[in-house]
């Protein structure tokens, strides 16, 4: 990882967790509840999602519109770790250990561990309805996150996905999985960034492509990790998707084909990024390309 | 029930379910996803909380506020279709009946359950976002019912629900369960509808006073029900608070002690709207105070 990338990272992450902290801390007598909600959102992670919705503000915004983001870094990050927690219950995945750590069924219960997810999803969106953006473009962003969020984005992905156990899909279909499952949110984190940082029509459907293209190379690459990292590195257990038969890149087209796939996806990336800069000399993608890099890069 | 209610709930119902319909027809992948999302918004229901919207709206601002409100009264049914899905889970209540029917776990699986009602929730908040209100008003819509529904609201009313069987509550305690778990999204319902009919802040504090009052009323009833309707009547399991060691306001306040808290409630609900319409012509609490009565004497 480039130095640049790693410390816009740390200020991004740094910045998502205070959000997080401050719209976490304890002010009802659920005292369970909040406690696994920040077990939940504040655990060990990338903060991923955030450092795009920044990444894509300072592209098109710079400073100015980072400032403006932090409620909606906040918010992509509480989806996604509502996501994690459901996706972990036993009557999903089933998965005891998450980034190192007991998953927050095993760490509180399972209850807690639904209400916690729901109230973290709840939180999202209260999160945005207190931005500090222009009401209008408050709506919009909170409609993006709705629609990648809901049954026509990453819950119909895990529909699909908990349906494709034990299944045999075709590459097509694999795709179309992770394009809901997680690229909707990653493509929803970018657009997100890119609208509060004043995209027009073009550049946002270029950021699109930009983050779709990023979103399937990070879980060709997961799929790859799942096969040659051990479990230590990995934080989760390694080999898992393997051993439930579920399918995966690396189980369609083989290693080498799935690290090719992922070159390829790294390279309609980098051509995206240049139609979001093309003719506007204001806009600068270095971090979106460098997050590019990263993704195929990782070692976990 | 008076006819004039009979009549407002049903005209309400049939325009929450055409919202519903609409919203939730199938236009992705996930088929089963969808039919659970659907079974669950979409089966028998009083549509209680769609019908304080509307006529909280139409209170206040007349019949242009109902034309206003679809969106707002179908997000609503939309978050407590969600919390029942929920709340019926093995981890959380374990129950196989709802309305008469299997609940959505037993007529699906817990992991299409599970995630039909994560889905629901965010249905809501879609359908806020395509609101034909005014963008500030509906940015106020979307922050009362995220409010309503989280870790200070609803879901933290379930987490202190759950952490309350087999333990002994005082009255204050069991009020405040109840003034979370159904108030306040029983209290958000008002609240909307009211913002939309344009309501000020004197008008929204009686409103609010109104809604607690009967959100605890028909919990009341409910508890008072309980033990005294049989199975098929109540279309779910007679005496099932009971038998988990619920504390309920029957254990609590006996019987008739229980009934003369109802009246006391239907008292303040009445004062409340009183006060909502105290010195404007143009208010009308006519279907509001029904509704009152109506939670008051229900059977079922």
């Amino acid at each position: 990882m480039s130095a640049g990338l790693k410390a816009f990272l740390q200020t991004s992450g740094h910045q998502v967790e205070q959000t997080l902290k401050h719209a976490l801390s304890d002010q009802s007598n659920a005292h369970a509840l909040f406690a696994a909600m920040n077990y939940a959102a504040l655990g060990p992670g990338k903060r991923l999602r955030p450092a795009l919705v920044y990444a894509a503000a300072r592209a098109l915004g710079g400073k100015e519109a980072i400032a403006l983001s932090h409620e909606a870094a906040a918010a992509l990050e509480c989806v996604h770790a509502y996501s994690l927690v459901h996706d972990d219950l036993p009557a999903m995945d089933d998965d005891d250990l998450r980034r190192g750590r007991p998953t927050c069924h095993i760490q509180f219960d399972q209850a807690t561990a639904i209400l916690a997810g729901d109230a973290l999803q709840c939180q999202a969106f209260e999160l945005l309805s207190a931005s500090p953006l222009p009401a209008p473009l408050q709506i919009r962003v909170i409609g993006e996150l709705a629609r990648a969020s809901g049954a026509r984005g990453m819950v119909a992905g895990q529909a699909i996905d908990l349906a494709a156990v034990e299944q045999s899909l075709t590459l097509a279909q694999l795709k179309e999985m992770h394009r809901l499952k997680t690229g909707a949110l990653i493509v929803a984190s970018a657009r997100i960034g890119a609208l509060i940082g004043g995209a027009n029509d073009v550049q946002l459907a270029a950021i699109s492509r930009y983050a779709e293209a990023i979103g399937l190379a990070f879980q060709v690459q997961d799929d790859i990790l799942d096969v040659t990292a051990d479990t230590e590195t990995l934080g989760k257990t390694q080999g898992a998707d393997a051993a439930r038969n579920k399918p995966t890149y690396v189980s369609l087209l083989g290693l080498d084909g799935a690290r090719a796939e992922a070159q390829a996806l790294h390279a309609e990336a980098a051509r995206a990024l240049n139609d979001v800069a093309a003719g506007v000399d204001t806009v600068d993608t270095r971090v979106l390309q460098q997050l590019a890099d990263y993704i195929v890069e990782r070692s976990h």
